[in-house]
């Protein structure tokens, strides 16, 4: 009897830790991109939905490292943090860690666009137009598609039209496992807002649509349907 | 006996309500600019030394209206705030509340060009390179500048070099009684930091220096100055 009640509290115990024993990398966050000294390219992402599913993993059991551009968030107790600046960044940070990793959650909004050429002194004032020319980042996901072995990937299109057709297009390309996609022109889904409203797309070709939630709830979603498909 | 002691007491609190009665307006933080409904150019500005100059002017005695672009500060108690994201929505808030100002305070880093076009929809990433033309946003201190009547107005330069040479020309240019210059590239100055190490140059020619100071002395030391200005 009294084993019995030891099995059962560690089936319990285990049951409510499925993801023990693993290592779970979450990016989060914009990445900012200098212009000059002072000014800078970024974008609207507040961290928040990154920060939700890093703290989730963390109630899971994982081993979690949390990869994060500037927010305004606190990190997660119990994460491993890491905080980056720039795509380029970003990227190092990921890259030398991702082979211990069994899932790696692309939350960040990364900066795709860098300009080419950094001012190193402040831009006057002077001229009244000022051409500023671009250029990709290294695209993260992509990357990490490429030199995936054993890794579950999970990445994420926020979009402001057609989002199916660019979520499964993103999906296939860059050699996800899964896309968590959401209309982020649509009113408290996206950027900010505590809520989100998503639709998640399987390498299998199956689809699984949430109604809008929040945030710290469709963490909990996303890394329902990943352990789906680690078969835990 | 009593009525000296009342006297004195209203002496003493007087001393330490200098601004008691004055209107106080102080711009902070960055703006942002979009490019698309996700991406946006901004600057490195923390909102630290215009929220530590509003938290002073209220101790101060002063009507303290802050407005501010986003930033991870909480507003302190007692101000009236006012928050913003474009130079546009910021020259608006600042110009309907100028006619009342005693002093108003331009700590604000100021997106000083914004995208030509800001597009509609999410700019998709197939092209390699990306050219975004600037143009000026509308100088919101030049402005103040030449509508001011009863006023006492302060610019900051920050700079990363000919720290002198541009904030004496921004004072004069830009009609302002007083400037507060730094140089955002030298160690313990300028965006993030706690503290900064500035030069004060006034209208009549003459300059006051200061040594490398916490931001909340540096706000008291620049009231000082505005106040020793106004007569008080």
């Amino acid at each position: 009897e009294i084993i019995a009640a030891i099995e059962a509290f560690f089936q319990e115990k285990e049951h409510s830790k499925p993801l023990q024993g693993k290592n779970v990398l979450i990016t989060a966050g914009p990445t900012r991109e200098p212009v000059d000294p002072v000014r800078y390219f970024t974008n609207y992402s507040s961290g928040k939905m990154g920060y939700a599913i890093a703290k989730a993993a963390v109630a899971l059991g994982a081993n979690v490292t949390l990869v994060s551009g500037p927010t305004a968030l606190t990190p997660p107790p119990g994460v491993t943090f890491l905080p980056v600046e720039s795509t380029a960044e970003m990227l190092e940070a990921v890259l030398t860690r991702y082979d211990n990793q069994d899932v790696v959650v692309k939350a960040a909004a990364v900066a795709d666009y860098k300009p080419k050429r950094v001012l190193s002194q402040k831009m006057k004032k002077k001229q009244d137009e000022w051409t500023v020319e671009l250029e990709k980042t290294t695209d993260i996901l992509a990357e990490l598609g490429k030199r995936k072995q054993h890794q579950l990937l999970v990445g994420f299109a926020a979009e402001t039209q057609d989002v199916e057709h660019y979520a499964k297009d993103k999906l296939e390309r860059k050699n996800l496992d899964m896309i968590v996609a959401n209309n982020v022109a649509q009113e408290g889904s996206g950027f900010s807002v505590d809520t989100n409203e998503i639709i998640i797309y399987k390498k299998d070709g199956s689809k699984q649509a949430f109604p809008l939630l929040a945030k710290e709830k469709v963490a909990y979603e996303i890394l329902e349907v990943a352990m789906d498909l680690m078969g835990r």
